[in-house]
């Protein structure tokens, strides 16, 4: 059967830089051979540059963006700690159901689906708790691409309470600024904007979590995710903890390398440029944006199909006819609405074009 | 700088199939596709095939080998459970500090390194203990090179105790039967006897085993392990949970492939022969054999070094001079032994005369 080349425009995964696939032709490593080791040490300090931070504790974990949610909660997180955590989608849901699982009890601060989080609120709410151990908020909702805002929540720096951010739909794809922002434990994805297969999780740790994490009275309750044995061995020690997922870790140094040659500014400007005109146009054809203006993410829109449109039956005509990918709706938007990514190497001029074109042929 | 190519004769990762790195030179499919939901249905159809079981809960989980142990581990066990476990090396240790993460209590049932453990004495502690949960043993302990035996284990189908088996160096390169020997759990990896790089964990889990996930009474302690969830994911229900790792997939697909293609009777044949071959040649090289004879894996050979010969420095001659990696010691073995690697690809005629002459120029 000849092999499916699709154009990958829904919430991820975005199609990966070229880079990317010849990193996976490369010969495999050991995971403790010197080469391997270098390579990852590179990868790490590319990451500090992307997620703009000095931290020490920054590695990609082992697993998916969600493996890194949890690597934050449970290495954050003992039994009958309060979290605070902002809702306005599926990711803040999970990340409750994360927490709950965790032992932890929590206060959720709440936007309806399409608005973003009041900053203040989440402030508010640390004052009302202020022996909560962190404030966890989503910057870009995925489900409904709606971007939070960071920067005013740098004041929980003054606090005792830290400042966890999913990053998982940000990074590399609008301005993150892990330290500029008081941001103390931050996950993401490499499937979005950094256009790297699914596979792994970065994470950064500031120094007041890492010492929330060396303080702890108990061991986290996940061995593969304890960041205390997994630092060991991306650290100086190098102590074998598991083995690393050494193909992928080739594949997201390659794509960070590209994210870093073409520049973060550069990148940033190029997701702004192919979101804002994809969202120019969709109205156009009869979408509705669904993300409160002011708050859209240039690399995910969320729209509403045209009035009588067949959700399942246009997705299955883009994708067999086109070989596009676009994403239904989650949760409260299922079958009602689209996700549509610009995404790493997805996010070009010619993924607007090309989709444009074939919903134009579609809808008409 | 030039790329390297080593022949990967550690404990893991071998070199993978050629078919391995061809498919992941394919076009990234995203994981709600028809075509990749296809090819992960045909996945866990060949990892039926190589666990030798009908069991549908049959699928790779998204990390490495120890995200498959603590999969098992938070899926079957429950705060205050009591379980068993054998431990004769590194990783039925760490079986032992992922179920206290657990908030299991457990009994150990011990052999020295080097040693197998006695099924009857794994079978008797379940006769003391007949709530216990489970019976967890590692089928070929990495740290040491022994095989465990697993079937006489069989007998505790006629018990309340399930069977919960480590085959992360044992799949693909000795035999074992899931279905055949009352196996109720297994987990594995990649990177060993299948020939794929690490980055997944193949795990199967028997009618019996599901059941008790079904009737827990909490939840498990991981969101993102939780085999419930993910089960709609992989089973008929194809309902999002986390992103799969769509490319390490395509390559699993294919490193079965390579598997299959040979038929596992002939692959279990060659991982004999060229480790009989290596476990009869190192002794006269100054060797000495450390796994109980009779429990010698083929695949994995664990030898105390030459009397006076420098670990680091012959291994990094081996590396540096041939590009021949093999393993250090691990826990007892630290500095005063090798682990040597035969396994998937790697386990060739070649790759033994490669390293004999290697090693035969550095101690002459």
């Amino acid at each position: 059967m000849p092999l499916t080349d699709r154009l990958l425009l829904g919430p991820g995964p975005s199609n990966p830089y070229p880079e990317v696939a010849a990193a996976f032709a490369r010969p495999l490593l050991g995971h403790l051979d010197p080469e391997f080791l270098a390579l990852l040490d590179e990868t790490s300090a590319r990451l500090r540059t992307v997620f703009r931070t000095e931290n020490e504790l920054t590695l990609p974990v082992s697993g998916t963006g969600s493996a890194g949610m949890e690597a934050c909660f449970v290495n954050l997180v003992e039994p009958g700690d309060h979290v605070i955590i902002g809702v306005n989608g599926v990711f803040g849901e999970r990340m409750c159901e994360v927490a709950r699982r965790c032992g932890a009890a929590l206060t959720r601060v709440e936007a309806p689906w399409g608005r973003a989080i009041d900053p203040e609120a989440l402030l508010a709410a640390q004052r009302s708790r202020p022996d909560s151990r962190f404030v966890a908020v989503v910057h870009a909702e995925t489900s409904t691409g709606v971007e939070n805002s960071i920067a005013p929540l740098a004041a929980l720096q003054e606090t005792d309470t830290l400042l966890l951010v999913d990053t998982v739909t940000s990074l590399g794809g609008i301005p993150l600024e892990v330290d500029g922002w008081g941001i103390d434990a931050a996950y993401s994805g490499t499937q979005k904007c950094l256009g790297v297969p699914p596979g792994l999780s970065p994470v950064t740790f500031s120094a007041r979590a890492v010492d929330r994490i060396r303080t702890r009275d108990t061991r986290p309750q996940s061995w593969y995710l304890d960041l205390g044995l997994i630092g060991d061995y991306v650290g100086a020690a190098r102590k074998y903890h598991h083995t690393a997922p050494i193909a992928m870790i080739f594949a997201l140094h390659a794509g960070l390398g590209a994210v870093l040659d073409e520049g973060l500014p550069a990148g940033w400007a190029r997701h702004r440029a192919v979101g804002d005109r994809l969202q120019r146009s969709l109205p156009e054809l009869g979408f509705r944006l669904l993300a409160e203006e002011g708050h859209r993410l240039p690399q995910l829109t969320s729209v509403a199909l045209p009035p009588g449109a067949d959700d399942a039956g246009l997705r299955k005509a883009l994708l067999e006819g086109s070989g596009i990918e676009v994403g239904g709706g989650l949760g409260e938007y299922a079958g009602i609405a689209w996700r549509i990514g610009l995404m790493g190497h997805s996010a070009r001029e010619r993924s607007v074009t090309t989709l444009l074109g074939a919903l134009g042929e579609l809808l008409n």
